[in-house]
């Protein structure tokens, strides 16, 4: 059980207060006891400080005459995970390897040191790569391929067939879907996501992209490495996102479109166009911030911008009837 | 088999008309046969009340002159509930206690008469309590606990990682997940819901809350007792929900807000801000009714929004020309 | 190995340029190879005929002088359909029947050469069409029934409880749901759908409809033959939708509303009302084009709409004062 003071020293935080005190768990402010670690990255919780029971807070540099002891860093949120994977460390599997209630196919490879939970599919030809984690219910169809380090929640679908129909006549003919996913290294994808294989070629998620839930990825789309999509997005097919881009929740982007590098996507966005690099997108059709900021407060000021209008009427009703009046004198 | 007097003493409903006939089930006023009592709550469908075959029909206490004989009764949707009760019963289950498909780990606890599914997991201290049905495939992560009479449908995840990340120099690194879920007692929940575990602490779902499908719930978040949520909501992480809300379908609520008790959101919505007890929040973002019904309603009046301007344009402009011809004279 | 002759007349198809090259697969025009073949439907890729190394390229009949050889066709997308059918065929499965790891109850019916995967559950009364594939994982509950040549991607579910409760003095009380989910024959759903089944009568997918993923069907809903849901779309209850509707990504349409044959209904719009057939519905609340398109194209046009208002405002102000300094004078 480490002190505040050497914890410190292995997050490379400084103490700020008494760092003799030994923690064993982190906890919120609110919920903390002794003997436990806080943290504080949202200034909005800042008052909490002031009640916290927790032996140590980590914050940022800028808090003073703290009554709590504090763990000072400049990025106190990368020294809550380090303080976190230090006290807490990653989940432990109750087993390891393939558990006998998944299915593998004879075709497949599972690399080394990968845990597949009861429920899980690896479909024909699949390749499953080293030290990944596919939790129950998972499913990983024929030929598709999953990097080192990659997770899969539970109930996450990765390759099965994209929307490819010929029309003809009213009957909906189905396209083979000879593609697949990629799903690079380091990936992490939450719980019941869908991510469709390409009809031709790969659908690919970049390296160390995080997906949340219930995201729909259509087929042949490309998402850069570091991307973060948040629950409820839907990307549709052909539409490739650049690196680091982030897409808030319930947002969607139309297929056959670009969007840049180090976009940021607000929630409940519909992108229709490219967006260029660095661009913060807002508003369903989106715009570049700051008109799409403004587009969206607008839209929650449309009665008043009615009354505006209205007032405007009477008055130019009125100008117009002095003036005929004005005339006939 | 009840006739229509017996089954209307047992729901406290008043006939009007002749009740001895038998009835052994409910349908639809459009396909109910003689035998069968359907059910009117509805005022859209009243005029089926005149074509209806039932026998019998549950209806409000406000329907004069009806052909078919009625069972009148304040809340005829709660009395309709009653009568499916009595004549149908709730689903009997193929097997009883935990199918040998099912994976419950030996550290978990699961209570009496509680049925599980094919394909059902339930991971490392987890608690599952009395009474529950967890549908096929569903799934509950690690140290997560469910209450009594807990119901969850086919493919719910509940406890994987929430999103929680701290990104330094461009790489996403994984904070370790090490609160869980509670779902409180005869909590309901659809198909393919995903319920992130707290990063620290728990996400809740209140007592006697229900849930449909597709429904994302980030970590931390908490759904107060009573709880509706339509289907493809999304509840981002840390955000509090009072009790007996209402929250519409593709509607959505950012973190780290608090909406209070009785707020009803209506679908589709985006709410972005704390909400008051009792409110009725509207739009995308949402403000609340009236304003936020006016606001939705002018979003579909712009082009005639734009006309008045246009109009208002010209008329100024003609205004000014009068002016300065007056001024030139 | 057929020839680009050979296949031209097997996708009804002429060639313009060289036919003799041998082909033996498919790809996109980017990534093509000699000895593949590829096509080009969507005007937006044209300019890469003149870099593709395809053998072949299926494209419509107004390209004129291309440099790679052409299999022109007034469909190129349906052909392309064929040409995949010939040169990939669809997916071979790695086991017929149903798998030892599914779950089929006994009282349940399988059609014959239909493929169920592992983790398959069908509930007790149902029934499976012939020649119907259900992927790993997918649900089908208790008395649903599937038609012939059915597809469920992994994690669908068909036929779990609709959200079905009567609130009394708040409580939430579970109706029982007695109906049942109708999948017409050569319906394809996607992956983690969610179907629910009908408080009384059936939910029902007609005929040759096509869903995607992640899509929330409520209880006693209709889709008319031909449909094509695409992901994230969510239909509440009792609504009504004719045949060959198209209903967009993310979109939403409330629940007792009737919806006409031939609709569209783009991506993310919020339909509220009944919609005539042949319509196209935009906006969220949607209005029929080219009304909704005007409304959608003015919500990121509201600040401009904004400064015409303020110019206004100043103008009438202006003349205002005039008025009084000329009435003054």
């Amino acid at each position: 059980m480490p002190t505040v003071s050497e914890l410190a020293a292995k997050i490379g935080a400084t103490v700020a207060g008494d760092g003799s005190a030994q923690v064993n768990s982190c906890s919120t402010l609110e919920e903390a006891a002794p003997g436990q670690i806080s943290f504080l990255s949202n200034p909005k919780y800042e008052k909490l400080l002031a009640t916290t029971r927790a032996s140590a807070v980590i914050a940022g540099l800028h808090i003073k005459n703290s009554k709590v002891t504090l763990l000072q860093t400049a990025d106190p949120y990368f020294a809550f995970m380090q303080a976190m994977v230090l006290l807490h460390g990653h989940r432990k599997h109750p087993h390891s390897g393939i558990h006998p209630q998944a299915y593998v196919d004879p075709t497949a490879q599972v690399g080394k040191n990968s845990v597949l939970y009861p429920g899980v599919f690896v479909g024909p030809g699949a390749r499953v790569g080293s030290d990944c984690i596919l939790y129950p219910n998972s499913v990983v169809y024929d030929n598709c391929i999953l990097g080192d380090r990659v997770i899969l929640h539970a109930g996450s679908v990765i390759g099965h067939d994209g929307f490819g129909f010929a029309t003809y006549k009213g009957t909906h003919h189905k396209i083979p879907q000879v593609g697949n996913v990629i799903v690079e290294d380091d990936v992490e994808i939450g719980a019941n996501v869908a991510l469709q294989r390409a009809t031709l070629g790969s659908t690919i998620i970049g390296k160390g992209s995080k997906l949340s839930d219930l995201i729909s990825v259509g087929h042949a789309a490309r998402i850069g490495p570091g991307g973060l999509l948040v629950s409820l997005v839907g990307i549709a097919g052909s539409t490739k996102i650049g690196h680091h881009s982030i897409i808030g929740g319930q947002a969607g982007v139309v297929g056959h479109v670009t969007v840049g590098d180090n976009v940021t996507i607000a929630a409940r966005s519909g992108v229709v166009n490219d967006v260029p690099d660095q661009t913060l997108m807002m508003g369903a059709p989106a715009t570049p911030a700051p008109h799409g900021r403004k587009s969206l407060m607008l839209m929650t000021q449309l009665p008043e911008l009615l009354e505006r209008i209205r007032t405007l009427e009477q008055q130019v009703e009125e100008l117009a009837i002095e003036k005929r009046d004005s005339e006939i004198k």
